[in-house]
């Protein structure tokens, strides 16, 4: 009898997930009802905020906290193998917010999106550059952020999922592209594969704004926060006038996983005349299309390089979101589950 | 020989300025050298932000900190009596940022501007909803937060120089207008005086929260922050998706002076997806006469009227910036000096 291997939450995560938080258990492969269809699992796409859905007593109306012992949920990029849906056959791919698993049952309202049946790129780009990750870049530089030639656009988390395609959007704006990680070695590739102007880390504590200072000599026109925190303090420190401060949605999930103390300068953005905008992405469902054409063409003129943290099969996925946490990737995170 | 009455620092306040902290001196009236002319002051307007340059080591290379036992620094309406300046003849009437004195010196750079000879309507409105204050009222609401009908616009210092002015203006967009104001005295003001919708008293600490929410039964939409600080993040807690946050010129003043600390909840921003605007007033000089135009429109339909906190003598200086701090004004805090 056909098997499915599932990641189950084996414990709810103490502050950053570990690796024993997660267990892989096999059970038999789900039939299907009347309705319903049979996703195989090509990937499943690591993303920070489901973090919060881990948590006891958190979630909400749409999206209640995940259950101890359960799979769990996440995003996941499966292809339809069997069907009992009238609008899907074998062949559709989807994108949907399902479970960690190998096969999935879906009925088509699980937050699905659908895929062309040929993807005019790799099918993991739907999770990243593609996806909601790149979809915040895309939206918070091009309809909210809209920097000028010459503008200086710090990023931070600027080597992450959002970050590493805000980067190389705000260079084809030309603009100067400072960006924010987290070690050397880091920093170095935001320089070197993602064309970043400059990079600061984040880890250098008290010398952390002059070197931000020194790498943004000419002041900060955007701040595309990823990260949320103490960070917003130094920076308002250094925004010249009329600066705009995008916040990405990803701040709103950490935000509710553990409120951070605000900046106290928050009068910078009264004597710099500046804005500060809260976005999600998800209200621009009208302009995915439109959005992902024109990424498509970027990528293929080499002007946007995606850039993946991908490990390999259901065994690594607990792992792939720790490393998440623990700043071990670069790029979008995800994990390949089949050989599509 | 004729005498000129002075407000001198005798002390750098403590925390709140006190009374014991200003001090009248005489002396000789003075005279005028080529490219100058003598002023006698009409008016004294008390504004909040000063206090900051009062601090020693404070200002900046426009502005220096105040010296002691020097003229305090202010906003001054005064008369052209004597000049020996091109430009200025007897009976000109301008705004400068001089000193609390019946009679001041200036040569046309003391960031004056000019009134008309027979202006529209009592010469204090220059200061009050006609000035800096109103001004930003005015530009606050109709560039940047822009209220609908039918939105909840909060204000806070609701009744000051500035949120007098924005309560009214609002109210005439349609938007129901709720004002926060310290005590019982004052929020039936804003009532009875101000056509606020409601108001909530910010005394009540704890249960302030409570208050907000019943004062706006269906959120917020526009924040016009006049104070900074802790309201701040109460008020994140009830805003509704698209909400406008403005943040006056005034917080910028007070920030200066003594940083708080900053709302915790700026992911707020984002699942509302808001927008906080810093704004000052003076970058908008080009439209200032034209938002005069329309305030005095306004004012002559009678829906704004402008409401003044006024006390009398260049004695009486010291004691009205004092009432600004202890909250004691309501509307615009002038003190008269003439009779005119």
């Amino acid at each position: 009898m056909s098997r499915n291997r599932s990641v189950i939450l084996a414990a709810r995560p103490r502050g950053q997930p570990a690796p024993g938080d997660f267990r892989v258990v096999s059970t038999p492969r789900p039939t299907i009802a009347d309705g319903e269809f049979l996703l195989r699992n090509h990937y499943i796409s690591l993303d920070a905020g489901f973090r919060n859905w881990m948590n006891e007593g958190s979630g909400d109306s749409v999206l209640p906290a995940m259950a101890l012992g359960a799979p769990v949920m996440g995003l996941t990029l499966g292809e339809v193998v069997e069907s009992r849906h009238a609008d899907y056959v074998p062949g559709n791919l989807v994108m949907a917010r399902l479970a960690w698993q190998e096969y999935s049952v879906a009925n088509g309202h699980d937050f699905i999106s659908r895929l062309p049946d040929q993807p005019p790129c790799p099918l993991s780009y739907y999770l990243g550059v593609l996806g909601d990750t790149g979809l915040s870049a895309y939206f918070g530089l091009t309809e909210i952020a809209q920097p000028r030639a010459g503008e200086t656009v710090l990023i931070s988390a600027a080597g992450g999922a959002v970050g590493s395609i805000a980067g190389q959007i705000a260079k084809r704006f030309g603009a100067h592209t400072v960006g924010i990680a987290g070690g050397p070695e880091k920093c170095a590739r935001l320089v070197s594969e993602l064309g970043y102007t400059a990079a600061v880390d984040h880890r250098l504590g008290s010398e952390f704004a002059a070197a931000l200072r020194k790498a943004c000599p000419n002041g900060i026109d955007v701040y595309f926060d990823n990260v949320g925190g103490a960070l917003l303090e130094v920076v308002l420190n250094q925004i010249n006038a009329g600066a705009r401060i995008v916040l990405c949605g990803a701040v709103a999930s950490y935000g509710a996983q553990q409120p951070l103390p605000g900046p106290s300068n928050l009068f910078q953005l009264v004597t710099k005349q500046a804005t500060m905008h809260g976005f999600l992405t998800h209200t621009r469902v009208d302009r995915y299309d439109a959005a992902r054409a024109t990424l498509v063409e970027w990528i293929e003129r080499g002007e946007i390089v995606p850039i993946e943290y991908r490990l390999d099969g259901i065994d690594n996925v607990g792992r792939a979101f720790c490393d998440l946490f623990a700043g071990r990737n670069f790029g979008k995170t995800v994990v390949k589950l089949t050989d599509r």
